[in-house]
């Protein structure tokens, strides 16, 4: 998570201590810098945006067709129980409406859950250099997290369920396939993990779309402490519009409908998230064009000398054997306007994760990586 | 609130029983049922849709420029800091940046300033049948809710600030213009009760673009114990985007900034919600026309021998003398497929509110009120 700005705060008010334990308690931090904020920074755009897994192909045609009626209606409030999109998720996956819960993307929905699931003093558990978002609301709710190294840029599951058992803890937090490495944990695992692990398993699946088919659990796998989620960001292309859903047991998703936010989903959203979901072509080609641009992202690390780890999303991580070449490489590319992440916690510090890019990108990346690593 | 459905639920799963206390402890409710479920439920759209303090007058066309624009970009995440819409807003405000929130929407940020400043068990006053999300935030974080009956159709500021003090509340609701009265409390009234009152005054006003100049307490009054909230979703039609702001304390903003949702507010609404906040014209145009209309609906009241509650809002609410009468009314009114609001907490059960209709749809309202009330 990034700091706020470290110059002396002025002494606290009276009124701050007004404020909650929770709140109060909480570290004063961001999950992290988002994109547009660092185009603010830098006062011109990236001329490649590879650094936080939007989709360069882009949404449907059908996606624009339905924002344009949508824009009609915006002076009506939208739907406040997503219904006919959470309908329409519930037919693709074979899902009972009532497991399946709609709202303003991951993020918002990890937010619903921690808040579900922790009272102040609990404990979660997450590999260490996960998603930073869970971080965040853990900390933010008054929760405690643990976390456990990545093995060889897998998650450690059974290290984390260990851990979690040794410390009591509520959640456990598991990406897959996973961001930002890309890797897969064996549904068997997960299932081992829900027999050994007496408390909940929150499982993000944004990358779901990109993972060969098999090697995730079945959507219609059901167990009373997993909670699944699924987003429109990222092979859907909506990631501006902030659409996910969670599924798992429905008298959890009860118990959400007590503390959601009705409104969150607005309605172009709604619309464009019905849209996309329709297109099921547009999908298949954004997968297809995804493999194909993993497999260029395989040769170029090879050819530099950074190594690739096989990915199952939408992104590659390359391994550049140290923090110090990761970091010169990192700015390097920065410097020649190429958005690309590099994280610092460890091993990741030694790493650059590169958002698959389109073919007529590819070139221009290749060069820009190419000149940044010599 | 509207409870959930009475049919009986199915013993609690041992599951649920990991749920956080808070969460267990909050009514199975949700604040009310939105337009688009009424539609769903009654299978056809109404004919006059009066009955959420929607725009009737839509909003900007600049908004559907601004609209087609963003669609182009879904692709890519929004600005999680809605940077060019808080500057914007502070400006016209004549506010330091620091000093303004934007979220999606006044629900999302009542619930954040909830969070941010209950603690499980703390007390919140409003009055009796005021907005009923305050309240859903309220009980779903935990704490307790405390009501002041109306007096005349006015907010009883001193009887709320004497209750909050009697109960040591840490918060209280104020919404003005008021919602569902549309009655306003003054500036010094408000002044005065930050004097008497230790706690934290949430002042709601949604609906303060339809007060008469003078009528609210400047933008740039400061207190560290106010926060004030305002939304894009009356004056400037777009109910449907989800886009409010809070301003108040700089320090109390700064703890908001630990717990808030970072990518609340999709990028479609950002650049919608700039370009209608530069379009002074089109707001002044909507605010003649329900000006207008408020005078048009007090003459059919008049008439028919509803009271209407003179009203400083886009609605007016026609006080039918008892809550038969007004039940009556209502029951008519949808069966001529007109929606309008009738609350169940008294007075509000005696009385029906609705929101001011364009000029073009007068006659029709007016026509199927007097059928109603025959």
């Amino acid at each position: 998570m990034t700091q706020g700005p470290a110059s002396p705060s002025p002494a606290p008010s009276p009124v701050t201590r007004l404020a909650a334990r929770a709140v109060l308690q909480a570290p004063d931090a961001k999950p992290f810098v988002g994109v547009s904020e660092m185009v603010r920074e830098r006062g011109k755009p990236f001329a490649l945006r590879l650094g936080a897994n939007e989709s360069p192909f882009g949404s449907s045609p059908r996606v624009g067709q339905a924002i344009a009626a949508a824009a009609g209606r915006v002076h009506y409030y939208g739907d406040p129980s997503n219904h006919d999109l959470q309908m329409a998720l519930a037919a693709q996956l074979g899902l009972d409406p009532g497991r399946l819960l709609v709202a303003g993307g991951i993020d918002e929905l990890l937010g619903l859950a921690v808040r579900l699931l922790l009272n102040p003093g609990d404990v979660a558990i997450a590999s260490a250099g996960a998603y930073p978002t869970f971080a965040y609301h853990v900390q933010g709710f008054g929760g405690k997290l643990a976390t456990v190294p990545y093995r060889a840029y897998h998650n450690d599951l059974d290290a984390l369920v260990h851990k979690a058992s040794t410390l009591s803890a509520k959640l456990l937090y598991l990406a897959n396939p996973d961001n930002p490495t890309g890797t897969l944990v064996e549904p068997d695992a997960i299932r081992c993990a829900l027999q050994q692990f007496p408390g909940i398993i929150l499982l993000d699946e944004a990358y779901a779309d990109f993972a060969p088919g098999g090697s995730l659990l079945n959507a219609t796998f059901t167990h009373p402490r997993l909670l699944r989620f699924r987003t429109f960001s990222k092979a859907r292309g909506l990631a501006g519009l902030r659409v996910g859903y969670l599924f798992g047991d429905p008298q959890l998703i009860q118990l959400l409908h007590r503390i959601r936010l009705h409104f969150g989903v607005n309605n172009v959203a709604q619309a464009a998230a019905l849209a996309a979901l329709a297109d099921t072509s547009f999908l298949q080609q954004t997968l297809e064009a995804v493999q194909g641009g993993k497999q260029a992202y395989r040769d170029l690390g090879a050819r530099l000398g950074l190594s690739p780890i096989t990915s199952h999303a939408n992104f590659v991580l390359f391994d550049c054997g140290t923090p110090t070449t990761a970091q010169r490489i990192h700015q390097r590319l920065l410097d020649l306007n190429v958005f690309v992440r590099r994280a610092h916690t460890p091993p990741f510090d030694q790493c650059l994760r590169v958002t698959v890019a389109r073919a007529d990108q590819l070139e221009d990346f290749a060069k820009a990586l190419q000149k940044a690593s010599i």
